[in-house]
Formats: structure tokens, C-alpha cells, sequence
């Protein structure tokens, strides 16, 4: 009794000490501005006990689209660059692929037949690469992969290339009672594997596409969970308010994109009742990440755009609004 | 300042006086036993830090089914008394029912016909009651029955029979860092709208069956989400530890069921490495609930009765193990 009296007694001298500090400005990447003053404003208002916007921590849900918004995506999605180091990993035992498109065009390095391949190539290279292995063993691969691969502009880890000021964000709302998710068009088995450690977003809050599992007792009498090849769902678009709805089970009120693929959710989020905030990360900025909208093939951003401007919802000029892209 | 420190002071004294006093028993209604030994030496063993079996608290995912678990699911699904509810409510908008089966057949209260019109006839009572109409709409349509209907042997609200001992249970593992969720066969999208309430667990963390479900712009230029007549996921037997990974992504170390229908999930619960507990409520108590198990046509106890005497599962048996059936 007296160690568990002590330890008490120890916290709340800690307690003390942080009520007594200067609060430090919890977004130091964000420079000042309209989109750190809308974010601080927003957080306020829901926060205050009492107030007009007031609302219960239980309520506190906040959205963050993935590739683009929380990393970046350029120049194509670092999914597709682990699918791609997964065909390269996985050829020594399939011989075949070395005569069959789209393996071929991939091992060879042939982007102009890669293309070709078109949408039916990459769903081939998907499932050859996403399936027929336990939800352990791929998961396991994407830490692999994670720990080897190096973007091939920044020469870094992909997972090192999230945006500190995003980072900063998360903690904030969860500071302030939020509950953050991430809601992708990304493959949920590839963004659990790591999300907790690197957004601190346990994989129960982590929402995204997904193909068929199938449940199975193995050879050694151990129930497996085997991928299939089989696309379940698409978290993306007008998939984004369905997946929300069935993961969460309640409205956001707070959410991130970047891209027409976060247009819905933006929609769905925006239309509830009370205090809402729609927020969209505008790619500005070449020289320290890239610069992209409306015409891009990855991460087009055009209809959120012009909802953003009609809906009055905050868009974030990267090159403006932040003083850092990446960690340090 | 001032008040920040003294509300922190406060804190404080609260926090002292419980540390100083006596621990109550956190599960009342449990007899002493075998049962309840089980659960308190598991729960001692994974939160003992630097003991053998800890688990940190993120990875104590604690996971129960629902029905015949939670509360009670005789003499029939209570979701079922729900679907009929809603029809004889919808009959007056939908005329045609009256010589339409299985529509006839519920409105005349021919049990006879409506047996006879056996899965198809349910399902088409499920696809009228839980179908064309808004998730939001929907959920008040669940909560104003719950409000309204009576068990028809107990004449108490569906929502009050609970077990005792479980939101005992429940509350004790969130007290020692658990998350608790709830993986159902009923639908989701009935399941969420009271569980908050009643069992303290979010509807993020609520696992179920769920119907497609559709983004559509209404009239009024408002996004709203469209429940469809077509039937997405059943979270029943092999498709349980299947919607764990996809909803929760990790596994419970910890999980709780009383029929065939958790076997699988069970299964997996037990295979993980490390400390597991798994658990079945096995009903004994006809005089204060019910009393079945293997000849039962709801919540049928057989395969994991067995798979429980092998596995050295904790069996609960109603009749000895709980003092207490319902909340007073």
C-alpha cells in the first residue's frame, strides 16, 4: 500500500509541475497563419466545457486520409513501390514471371510495358504479391521492406517521410481528447504494421482497402488467416464515408485529405451537426517535397479543391504553412 | 493558472484516498470458483510488469460476443423481436403485405406459415425492416424500440437483460488496460446504437454483421448514408476471427462466447503466443434465464463445448458461477 501511496503521490508532483509550466505552442512546425489559427480556433471551441461547440471527448473523432496527407505519395505510391520490391524479392521462385507480363515488364525494368499493362497489370502484380500468405507473415514483410527500401528522390525510409506538422497535429488532437484514425485508400494490412509506432495510431483506428481473409486450420492444427486475391473493399472516394460508417461507427468531426479521393469524406464530415472542420494539405512546394493538383495522376486534387474554396474548409499551403516537411 | 492547479490539487486528493482505501471485490456477482480464479489470476498475470506473461496495455485486446454472451438471445435473437416489431409498425405504409408472405404470415401471427417460409422468408423480413432507409434514421429506429418493447417472459426492456457478472467483467478488464470489444453476428448498425450506454463500449468497438451500405447526395444537396437490401459481411463462426483482423488488426489475448458460433474465434484467441484466456457462458439456469446447450436451435453449445473440455477453457455455468442474472 505505502509503494502504491508513493507512486500516486509521485504523479501528481509531476501533474503539478506541468500545470504550472508555460504552455509551449503545441504545432511549432505550423507557422502562423489562417490555417494554424482555423485548427487552434476549431480545437478550442470544442474543447471549451460549457461553450456553444462543446463536444463530449467520446464525440472527438478525427479522420486523416493517408498517401499525401500523413506521407508522401510521389512519385507514385509507396504501396506500389513495396509491391514492386516484392516482385523483384518473390521472382527466384517464380521462373514463369520472367516470360509473363506484367512480371516481365516489372524485371526488366520495361516502364513502357509496365504501363501497358494498365489497370489489370497492377491488380495482377497486387495479388500475386498481397496474397496467398497469413496476415502474420505479410505483415512481417512490410516491416522487412520497411527497414531496407529507400525512396528513390529522398534516399530515406518511406516511413521517414511523414509530415512533421502532421505529426504535431495528431498529437494536439490527442491531446485535447480527440481520437485520431486514419482512413486510406491504401491496403489496411500494409499501413497497420506501423502506423502505431510511427502516427501513434493503433491498428484498431486504422481504416483502409482490403482484400478477402479467409480463416483456416493449418497443417500443424493452428488456425491461420490466409489473404486471398480477391479485392473486398475500396476505401477511397465515395468508399471513405461507407468505410467510416462501418469501422467507427460515428461522424467525424474533424478530417484531413488531400486529394478528390477525400472529397466525400470532407462531405460526409462537413454536413453533420455543430462544429466541424474539413482541411485539405495542398501540395505547393517542389523544392522541398512536390508540387501537384488538379492535372496529377497520383493524388489528383480538383473537385475538394473547389469544395474546399465553396465550403469555406481550410486548405494548408505546404510551402506557406510549414516550416518543416519531414523529421529531422 | 490558479483554478488549472487547484483542480489538479483536486485530482490529486481523489486520486490518494482511493489508492488508501480498501480494494472492493471488482466482481461481486461471481461466486468464488473456478471461473472466476481463472479470470482474476489471468488478469493478475498479464498486468504484472516484469512478470513472465505481461502484455502491454495496447495489446490487451479483450473481445466478446454478444448474444447469449452479453444478454440474452431466447426464446429467440432479440434483433429478430426487433425485425417483426418493425414490420407490424411499416405494415400501415405497406398494404400489400397483408397477402404477401412471409408479411401475412408475421401480421396474422401464423407461426406455423412463418416457419414455413423458412431462411428466405427471414431474410426478406430482415431486408424490408433493415433496408431503404438512412443509417441515421435507422439508428433511431433502434433506439425508440428499445425504449418501447418488452421481453415477452421477463416484461422488461430488451436492453436491461444484460448479465450482471459481464458488465462486471467488462468493467474490470477496461480498469486494468484492457479494450473491449464486442464481435457479433447481429448487425452492426442495431448493435451500436445502445452498447455505449449499456456495456461502456464505443461504437468503434463494435464488431458485427452489416448490409452494404451506399454514399448518396440527397435531395436537400446533404450527403447521407443509404442501408441496401444486400447482405456485406456475416461475423459468425470462421467469419469472426476474419472481421477481428479486419476491424481490430490484432489478436485478443482474451475473448469470450457461448456457442458454436465463437468456436472459431475462440480458436484464435487461444492459438496466439503468450497468456490467453478464453471463455464460454454456458447457460444451466432455467429458473433465472434459460437452460441449453447442444440440441439448442438458438445459440447452439456443442463443437465448442468439446473444443472447451480439451483446451482447458474456462467454462462459466450460469446456475453456480453467477449470483446475479440481471441488473436490479
Amino acid at each position: 500500500m505505502m509503494v502504491r501511496l508513493a507512486a500516486v503521490l509521485l504523479a501528481c508532483l509531476v501533474a503539478i509541475t506541468v500545470a504550472v509550466a508555460q504552455p509551449a505552442d503545441p504545432l511549432p512546425s505550423w507557422k502562423d497563419g489562417a490555417a494554424k489559427s482555423a485548427i487552434v480556433d476549431f480545437v478550442a471551441r470544442v474543447t471549451t466545457e460549457g461553450g456553444r461547440d462543446f463536444v463530449p471527448p467520446a464525440e472527438r473523432i478525427a479522420t486523416f486520409d493517408n498517401d499525401g496527407t500523413l506521407w508522401t505519395e510521389q512519385p507514385f505510391y509507396f504501396q506500389l513501390a513495396f509491391a514492386f520490391d516484392r516482385v523483384k524479392a518473390m521472382a527466384p521462385q517464380h521462373p514463369d514471371w520472367k516470360m509473363r507480363q506484367p512480371f516481365k515488364a516489372l524485371l526488366e525494368k520495361d516502364t513502357r510495358a509496365l504501363a501497358a499493362s494498365g489497370e489489370k497489370g497492377l491488380l495482377q502484380i497486387v495479388a500475386a504479391t498481397h496474397a496467398g500468405i497469413t496476415t502474420d507473415a505479410f505483415a512481417q514483410s512490410v516491416r522487412d521492406w520497411l527497414a531496407s527500401a529507400r525512396h528513390p528522390r529522398f534516399n530515406r525510409p518511406y516511413d521517414s517521410l511523414v509530415y512533421q506538422p502532421m505529426l504535431e497535429l495528431l498529437a494536439y488532437l490527442r491531446a485535447n481528447g480527440f481520437k485520431t484514425f486514419v482512413v486510406s485508400g491504401g491496403g489496411v494490412e500494409f499501413m497497420r504494421p506501423w502506423m502505431e509506432k510511427v502516427y501513434g495510431i493503433p491498428p484498431e483506428q486504422v481504416v483502409g482497402s482490403s482484400g478477402v481473409v479467409k480463416f483456416q486450420i493449418g497443417p500443424d492444427g493452428k488456425p491461420v488467416l490466409m489473404k486471398q486475391a480477391k479485392v473486398e473493399f475500396i476505401d477511397d472516394g465515395p468508399g471513405k464515408p461507407v468505410g467510416i460508417n462501418r469501422f467507427i461507427g460515428r461522424r467525424p468531426i474533424f478530417a484531413f485529405g488531400n486529394s478528390d479521393g477525400d472529397l466525400q469524406m470532407l462531405q460526409w464530415t462537413a454536413a453533420g451537426p455543430g462544429a466541424r472542420f474539413a482541411g485539405i494539405v495542398h501540395h505547393t512546394d517542389e523544392v522541398r517535397e512536390y508540387a501537384y493538383d488538379r492535372q496529377s495522376k497520383v493524388g489528383k486534387l480538383d473537385k475538394a479543391l473547389d469544395a474546399a474554396a465553396a465550403g469555406g474548409w481550410t486548405v494548408v499551403d505546404m510551402k506557406q504553412d510549414w516550416k518543416e516537411i519531414f523529421p529531422k
